[in-house]
């Protein structure tokens, strides 16, 4: 479920960057028509030129349409081109470092000679990001010159490893689906967007659901509130909390009910006090729903999550662990969504840089987690019996997500919030029969067992 | 929606009245059988014999069951076995009132005529009672002891509609269907139960479910709160509220996407306050959620309601339309869940019998407001899009019902509760596609701009 699918202005995607036809949607849903102008670009690779000619951001459905309409050129032409921007800065550096620039006293060329090691690094490190966004489904929220004048702040870090996220995953559902993601890109009135990717009705996937969003403002007095109530101590510049969240988020319901569906988010939250500090935090989450226990399915997605704790602290999956049961429970049902996984929140410890690495090693696991169950269960045949049961799974599915999932609670209660992001992470069908109960003995009750009984697979 | 699906312990059913066999459930849900002995009946009928022996108190599918298994007997034996208990007592009455009893001056005989023509109304009444109770799904949740004990009480007014209501409509939903109404009898700990009647996958009807549930207790602190804040000014006797609450509650999914989805629910509240005074007040209302728009049909459920509505007071129908379109919103999506009826709540005035008349002229429109609608839709053809659009619009109705519905939401927060029948208001099946829209003109569009723009249909 979308962490912050926020308020959505689907009306004109500026970029400075990127070169783009776009369908877009007001909010009437009547679509437009809007070209985007390359500039920047156009300055080292003369006009017209798409930065990615690659890459294919464009939808193959209705809905907002990205398509670099640039010149054609391979993917080492474009890695060229990106490095070219920094070109005339490389030049100079290069030729100081050999000490071409003759014309200074050994301190003014050692030190020159670290300001312009430093201007490499960073031209580098510039070029680095541009790099990565072309493997993105889409340009990212914020404008790439903002990323990379700010590269060094976590912000840049999260909103790159969420899109990077979510272009692994969607590339490894598409791979083995066949099928395509619809990308659709939306704006914020108050600040950032999102970028939804779903695919429907595929040959392996019922729906599928990728989003990232990456918003900022002010935080209401509401939101402050709730901040407070968990114990966070907030001090505001005349009572404003500027604020900055940003995640992914994807929930995938095969059409096979061998394949259990599998939902991640992974999130972070920074907000600004009045003497410029900055309060943040992680939080997140990979779990696991699937309509029949397979012990074998469950041990590998445990075991994934648990190797990839491990490497950043021994109590990180057993505390998870149980954190992601007691969270994804539904309570009227006296059942756990699924059989879980892992899921956090509020983690602002050790440090940002070790938390951040924690959550990256998290975000990378998804891929490894679900495809080989995926892959394992591709053939499985099935019964409209088993199909049955897993339309009533699905139901409770939407039971857990319209009723107590925070992400779709905040995000329906806030006025002109994106529904069809927030509620993608719905079922393409579901099923609820009235006092259906599973003949004891069956595999059915097996898996209503273990709803009822959380297990340790590990 | 179930107003008021109490907490459900489906252990004991206890009656004095009836002899039966009950397969109950256990909250484990493990079945017990368990039979029920004839205690007062007994008396004036003999051992082993059903008090109503023509009425089938039973339902064909799993769950909680009651058989009546004394002996056979057709309708007008079993009327004549109802009279029998008060036959002593009637006898009596109508000897003294013919003057048989000589022994008395004028005022001593005019006295003893008025008590006993009291008391032959009184044996009427309760004979009436018992009558009326023949026709029901099965015996009211009240013993009919206690409902004859105090007659003359709102309580037991109410409990003897809506239970008459939900006969009334089942009996004329399974005639047209075919099927047969699955009857649960379930018992709350605390006191009170309910009667849950769900028909699932019939030949007209996807999923129908008739709720009644009569509960009683203490009002918990937060519920007095909410009262409280609903402007009731409540004092109880050392903190303690007792309150009595009871309603008939109903949504019908039709297969036929040309059939719509009719939702009602009548309920009555009462607390007794310190001094014994009790606060009471009516609540209810009857909606319509077509999948397409049929302005016949549109303009015959409305109309019918109004024509029910003016008889009481020429504002009913206006001000309960209005409520009506401003309860079933789904604010997220903007829309109204159907074309709206009449909706209700916190009625405590003229008078409580003259409140108490609207609401019966309320239930028994329900058959007229409805019942025309499915029969002339009941041979429309449809295609496979038509019944796609039906599967979304129950998709929103699944998150109108989750999300917004105040008992649903009360239900579910209410540890306990009988969710099975807090939920049978969902459909049979739901579907949820990203980014779904009608084209423009289609008689989808209709619907939805009817939705996002309610009418006036009378």
């Amino acid at each position: 479920m979308p962490f912050f699918a926020g308020i959505c202005r689907c009306v004109q995607v500026i970029t400075n960057y990127f070169s783009h036809n776009a369908i877009v949607y007001t909010r009437n849903r009547t679509p437009l028509c809007l070209t985007f102008k390359t500039r920047l670009i156009a300055r080292s690779r003369g006009p017209s030129q798409s930065l990615f000619p690659g890459r294919r951001w464009f939808s193959r459905g209705t809905g907002v349409r990205f398509m670099s309409h640039g010149t054609a050129g391979g993917q080492s032409a474009g890695r060229r081109g990106a490095l070219a921007i920094s070109g005339a800065a490389a030049l100079t550096a290069a030729a100081a470092v050999a000490g071409l620039l003759a014309n200074g006293n050994h301190f003014q060329r050692a030190e020159m000679a670290t300001r312009i090691s430093g201007a490499v690094e960073n031209r580098e490190q510039e070029a680095e990001i541009v790099e990565r966004c072309r493997r993105f489904m889409s340009a990212p929220v914020t404008d790439i010159s903002v990323l990379q004048s700010r590269k060094e702040e976590m912000r840049t870090k999260m909103e790159l490893l969420i899109m990077e996220t979510q272009a692994e995953f969607c590339k490894a559902l598409e791979e083995v689906d066949g099928g395509t993601f619809k990308v659709d890109r939306w704006e914020r009135k108050e600040g950032g967007g999102g970028i939804s990717c779903v695919m429907q009705d595929g040959k392996v996937f019922e729906k599928a659901g990728v989003n990232v969003s990456v918003v900022s403002g002010y935080l209401t007095e509401e939101a402050a509130k709730q901040m407070r109530s968990r114990g966070k101590v907030l001090k505001g510049k005349d009572g404003k909390l500027p604020f900055s969240a940003m995640g992914v988020s994807s929930v995938i319901h095969p059409k096979n009910p061998h394949i259990p569906t599998v939902h991640f988010n992974y999130r972070y939250f920074e907000i600004e006090e009045e003497d410029g500090s900055k309060q943040w935090w992680f939080g997140g989450g990979t779990d696991l729903t699937p309509v029949y226990i397979d012990k074998e399915d469950a041990f590998h997605f445990h075991n994934t999550l648990k190797e990839a704790c491990d490497k950043h602290h021994p109590q990180y999956y057993p505390d998870f662990k149980k954190w992601c049961d007691r969270y994804f429970f539904v309570r009227h049902r006296g059942e756990t969504r699924g059989i879980g996984g892992i899921f956090f929140d509020d983690l602002d410890s050790p440090g940002q840089e070790e938390a951040f690495n924690f959550v990256k090693s998290c975000a990378r696991t998804v891929v490894p987690c679900y495809l080989p169950i995926v892959y394992k269960h591709l053939n499985d045949s099935f019964t409209d019996e088993e199909k049955d049961w897993q339309q009533i799974r699905r139901g409770r599915y939407v039971e857990f997500n319209l009723v107590y999932d925070r992400g779709v609670k905040f995000g329906l209660a806030t006025p002109g919030s994106r529904i069809e992001s927030i509620l993608m992470s719905l079922p393409l069908t579901a099923r609820w029969e009235y006092m259906q109960e599973p003949d004891k003995g069956s595999r059915e009750a097996e898996m209503l067992e273990v709803l009822r009984n959380p297990k340790e697979w590990v």
